[in-house]
């Protein structure tokens, strides 16, 4: 079958995107072609001005309108807590819970040697920056619960102790409101090891 | 949590694309921001330019560069079987079998009273108009096999038949490959009801 040509390449952009395959990508490339005129328009727009208007703050490297970023400025939080994430997207994740009121540190990745990137490729020389004021207590290590995750998390504990900081991880553990039945024996373990007594 | 303005606006108009959610839009925003600058680009190129060089073709109503298009324009094709589709993609995916070699005709969408789609809506007169001139004599109704598109099909056959024509429907039953168990009763029993004698 011959699509016109500027379908084609339609699809074959939004096939880059992740998560979407050949089927979403022509599913999402005709719709877009059938939509109105402005919706199609707006987006294109707004893809380039977020590339535009959206930088990473020169302080945590989290994604902002200006720099330094609203976090860092805010002098409501405490200041004396830096919670290390792999991505700016897992401070959203973070900042949903309202339970966290430190600031952050955004790595721009997780160590993983298969993919070439070591400790020069994240933006850890930025964090021990930050740490050199004395006002920063402790280090909340909140990288992902996955190999390059856990892996960075232990380089950095090792780093940082030396410090003298508090060096602290995510607690693992079964999710709330799932079903033990389903808990796969990883979790599980570590569910049982981090257990605590109840009050 | 506040979200850079430009962001938010990525993300509002990403979750107005079909089958995708907010989840999904965030995660394609914050993809398209760190993506290399000229993946972005062209993304928003090719949906400005996707709608820039596609129309819609005023004999069959598929979507094409060139007017009329493609398969209207081969003759290799037979020109006395029309096949009546909802959508240009639904055209894609019978192209793909191989297995049929007429033209086609697209409604733009299904007779829906819900959604005030009625026979006005659709490219009803098109079709009437191409049926004139006595070189068709099949036309194959391949609207979906849900209520729309059985009501569509329904509708079409007792216009098209006073008429004189052969009026087919694509064949309901099992999918290839599929298991019995899984079958829906309704399916099945079109499949009972539409039985063949193997040969």
């Amino acid at each position: 079958m011959h699509y016109p040509e500027a379908l084609n390449k339609l699809m074959v952009a939004l096939g880059k995107l992740p998560g979407i395959g050949p089927k979403t990508a022509q599913r999402l490339a005709f719709y877009l072609l059938n939509a109105p005129a402005d919706e199609a328009r707006d987006l294109a727009a707004a893809i380039l001005e977020a590339r535009r208007q959206t930088h990473y703050c020169s302080v945590c490297g989290n994604l902002t309108d200006r720099d330094p970023c609203r976090l860092c400025t805010d002098l409501g939080r405490d200041d004396s807590v830096i919670c290390v994430v792999e991505e700016a997207r897992d401070i959203v994740a973070l900042e949903k819970t309202r339970q966290y009121r430190g600031l952050y540190h955004v790595l721009q990745g997780a160590l993983s040697p298969v993919d070439g990137i070591g400790p020069d490729q994240l933006n850890i020389k930025g964090l021990l920056q930050r740490l050199q004021g004395g006002t920063v207590k402790e280090v909340l290590l909140a990288t992902n619960a996955d190999t390059e995750g856990e892996a960075t998390a232990l380089y950095l504990a090792r780093l940082l102790k030396p410090l003298g900081l508090k060096v602290t991880r995510l607690a693992y553990g079964i999710p709330v409101g799932s079903d033990l039945e389903y808990a796969d024996e990883i979790t599980l373990a570590r569910a049982l090891s981090g257990r605590r007594e109840m009050v």
